[in-house]
């Protein structure tokens, strides 16, 4: 059995003490270390990344809150360095694993606590910050094409095409031969991924936009659209696909209410639906399926550009920052970084 | 072989000449009967209601529109009196049917060309009114009500429900062990379907109104919901709905477009999409199946109320009429009427 090496009793963590607007309540605080217990594992932080789904839950507008005060962060990587009582030391202990940290306190912090079967083996080819970053978007990326891929589509289109989850949507597509018609904002996303070799490419701030979009969907047979804007954008998307289509709502980036067009569902017989991780994930299944591709044949699909490293020191700045630059990589928090 | 016996050489009917607001543009004209050629037959209009999706058409807001002059009406029952070179006249001359005029020229006329395929029998039980109403709504509340059947739902929510339409299918639910909850904008509506003997009857002007709902919802494990209203409405509907609920929209009376919260698609995995009859007829099989049982079983479920009859020459008058009072049944065009 393996000796449970000593660990300190404080750590540094990221802590909300309430849910409001902005990311100036997010503190910097001292925390004692938990102790792991039943089937749970302490892991040792490496890194943990900031997504767009922590911007929401810190400002109480996720789709559920967590006991307050509370160490936010949803996914993360590390080292295994105890285990509780039902578990075996020396199956767990220097394992490296990624995680979510769904109930409870999350990851950006120098140690998290999470159950067990909610860990997964990070392999050699996969470095601490990649694997901070293997579940929540490349889970994501994986479960939308698929869900096209198992409905036999050559094509589909994405909004936000330029963000970290949008690149690597239209990377899974080059590799399982998924068309994918890329929907950005603005003129320098369109640059990101032109600079990608992408051939589909539509701001949607152009005055041409649904009439360009609309035959580009004909011309490749595009029925599926994957909105992570909405507002507006959602009605929009729906519009351009062919009758028959669908929006499959991801996310909410605009933070406006979906806008459709009555006509569009009742003659034209489209439809509007979501989709959601958390849902996604409750079958262990396809979750295993998709993190052995994640890790193997297409880890260079999944691999995320590094927009920035912060220390645990100045998370409203890590925040701030994340919120507007989000097409420029992810930011992490990785706690062994000098403070910056 | 039948005598085809002779036919007048003029007609009265209802003409637009072009679309517009309103109803100020519908004339009332003599026209040239025309004649069936081919598989066509020529029915003598008894009787042709005027339905929503009628108001739409004459302003131009109908998903497609017909070339001009065109004489209006999607539906309408009469006796067979002329047929094209293709077909026997003894199976047709002197038969009492009922039609959608599709293409071409409506109902709304002394006489209408339909072609034979599209012409539905109607049987002794059934008089010439209820039988030129016995297409569009019944064959709706039918196949949205077959919808829930087919998904094996116990209970199902429809807004509009004190009109025609939702009467309809409030009373085929009784007849199939489907109970509907019932979503109205009015006291006097709510009044309409307790008169019928409606248990679960909401009223959306009340503060109250999405609470309520949702707690109906929930106790009677409703996840359906059939919305002719659109607008807000469509997204309180959604939100009323537990987790998974599909809201099916297939009229938009309010005029507005659907808004919903991103919310409740993502993360309570609700969808939204549309019905329209003319997609489902499409299937003649199953049009066959819900026609038969229209004028056999349960033919007391789709007894229309008619409201008022007009002759056809002041149509102005008899459409304006007809918006104003949809909830209190259906106003008929009856070619035999004494001007009124």
């Amino acid at each position: 059995m393996s000796q449970q090496p000593p660990l300190p009793a404080q750590m540094r963590a990221v802590v909300i003490h309430e849910y409001c607007d902005g990311f100036r309540h997010l503190k910097s605080e001292q925390r004692p270390v938990p102790h792991p217990v039943g089937d749970q594992v302490l892991v040792r932080v490496a890194a943990a990344p900031i997504n767009p789904s922590d911007l929401l839950f810190v400002q109480g507008r996720y789709a559920f809150r967590k006991e307050l005060p509370v160490v936010p962060g949803f996914e993360g990587a590390g080292t295994v360095v105890a285990v509780g009582e039902d578990l075996d030391p020396d199956a767990y202990i220097g394992r490296r694993v990624a995680a979510f940290a769904a109930d409870g306190d999350g990851s950006w912090a120098e140690y998290m606590l999470v159950t067990a079967s909610t860990c997964i083996p990070v392999n050699d080819q996969t470095d601490d910050e990649q694997a901070a970053m293997r579940l929540i978007n490349p889970l994501t990326a994986w479960a939308i094409l698929d869900m096209a891929r198992q409905r036999g589509q050559r094509a589909v289109v994405q909004s936000a095409a330029a963000g970290s989850l949008g690149q690597m949507i239209y990377r899974l597509g080059q590799r399982w031969g998924i068309e994918v018609i890329n929907v950005v904002r603005r003129e320098e996303q369109r640059q990101t991924l032109q600079a990608l070799g992408a051939k589909h490419i539509f701001d949607s701030s152009e005055p041409s936009f649904l009439m360009d979009l609309r035959e580009r969907c004909a011309a490749l047979e595009a029925v599926m659209a994957f909105d992570s804007v909405a507002g507006a954008l959602t009605g929009q998307l729906l519009r351009a696909l062919p009758p028959g289509g669908e929006v499959v709502v991801q996310g909410g980036l605009s933070g406006d209410p979906i806008e459709i067009e009555v006509n569009q569902l009742v003659y034209l017989n489209k439809r509007v639906s979501g989709f959601w991780l958390s849902t996604w994930i409750r079958d262990p299944e396809r979750v295993l399926v998709a993190y052995r591709d994640t890790q193997g044949d297409l880890r260079d699909v999944f691999t995320t550009k590094v927009h920035k490293r912060h220390s645990l020191q100045h998370p409203v700045g890590a925040l701030s920052e994340y919120a507007v630059s989000m097409s420029d990589g992810k930011i992490l928090f990785v706690p062994d970084q000098p403070s910056n």
